[in-house]
């Protein structure tokens, strides 16, 4: 995947950089988790050893939070959660249009944990004239060449690409063209997008080969 | 996904980072496509400005893979490929097994991204009866409590699990326990491995929570 480190050095990073980022949605994983199992306040210590993070990084991502911490209470569950939902944007829901609608969109479609954190997939789009016009958990699969209409009409403000990688980049245009502000690529290919549409790529072979790394360095992590 | 950040002041680094890491796959896609285009080699800027790293960026990290680049004519990228691929362990093939048989595996185990990297699925596990016995892409389903003996002739290494959140665990545990080395997990929920054996969460609600900041940011990436 892209992660922070291709913004390193470039000195123009955003208030809260991409690694905070990413460790306050791992936190807010383990919070929820906490909470579910009925819990009302947590340690940065706790928090951070059940989630492989040091107390002090913990300590310093939630600072960025505002003041949260009270002093020999640690942080009150439900307190942190909303704030870090209000700091990522996950605060509201947001409408997603999924493009290509293969295996992976099938799952995509049916996995619990987008929903869970306000991400609804309210529109479907393929290029295969066969699967035009069926419907897929409730939803009715469009030709490409109705995104403007149908994503105004649905207010979907993300894109999620699950199209071969030679298709990526024509329907990432698209998709940019009919308003999207956001693309979440998993096909294996680096995609070029205008300034102000923000980008995350999942490529999973990438993963695999990290875990192939971590394993021939013999299971350091 | 779990990336590098749980590390950071632990004192503990394997020798290349997992972020370098990260990036050696991200060259490893740019080096492979500008092959494809019939390029023979490469500046660290040309490199770096395709992919969105900077310069020094790239030359620090291929700097750890040896004295790779020529003065005057930059990488050659036959040769840069061929030390990436061994730094990260791709000069050899991987065996995979793969647990949960359902829309999600079907993707993956169409995946060709994988393949053309060296990992190859060669055993499949499921926990429903239905499925147990029946074959996909020429494999069979085996059952889990068959996982010693079909891990053991198939010498899969890795694990890739695509089950629902609740059996994770005690599914990475029975992998880890036929002798896994290192799991790659799709469900959204924080596993806990023994030392030794190597862990990479992909969690796709994760990802989508990085692109619905970066958005709610205003595009800043």
């Amino acid at each position: 995947m892209k992660g922070d480190s291709p913004r390193d050095g470039t000195g123009a990073e955003p208030r809260l950089s991409r690694a905070s980022a990413g460790r306050l949605s791992l936190y807010l994983r383990g919070l929820e988790g906490f909470r579910r199992e009925g819990l009302l306040k947590v340690s940065s210590s706790q928090l951070g050893s059940a989630l492989g993070v040091t107390d002090a990084q913990v300590r310093k991502d939630l600072a960025s939070l505002g003041h949260l911490g009270h002093p020999g209470i640690g942080y009150l569950i439900p307190e942190l959660i909303a704030a870090i939902r209000r700091t990522l944007g996950l605060d509201r829901d947001w409408a997603v249009a999924l493009v290509g609608v293969g295996n992976l969109a099938r799952a995509l479609l049916r996995y619990r944990g987008f929903g869970q954190q306000g991400f609804r997939i309210v529109a479907l789009f393929d290029t295969d004239a066969a699967k035009i016009g069926q419907r897929l958990e409730g939803l009715e699969i469009h030709a490409t060449d109705q995104m403007p209409a149908v994503i105004a009409a649905t207010r979907a403000e993300l894109g999620l690409l699950t199209v071969p990688s030679e298709a990526a980049q024509p329907v990432a245009d698209a998709l940019v063209a009919a308003g999207i502000r956001g693309v979440l690529n998993f096909a294996p290919v680096v995609l070029r997008l205008p300034a102000g549409v923000s980008l995350v790529s999942v490529d999973l072979a990438i993963q695999m080969e990290q875990l192939a790394f971590l394993v021939q360095m013999g299971g350091a992590d």
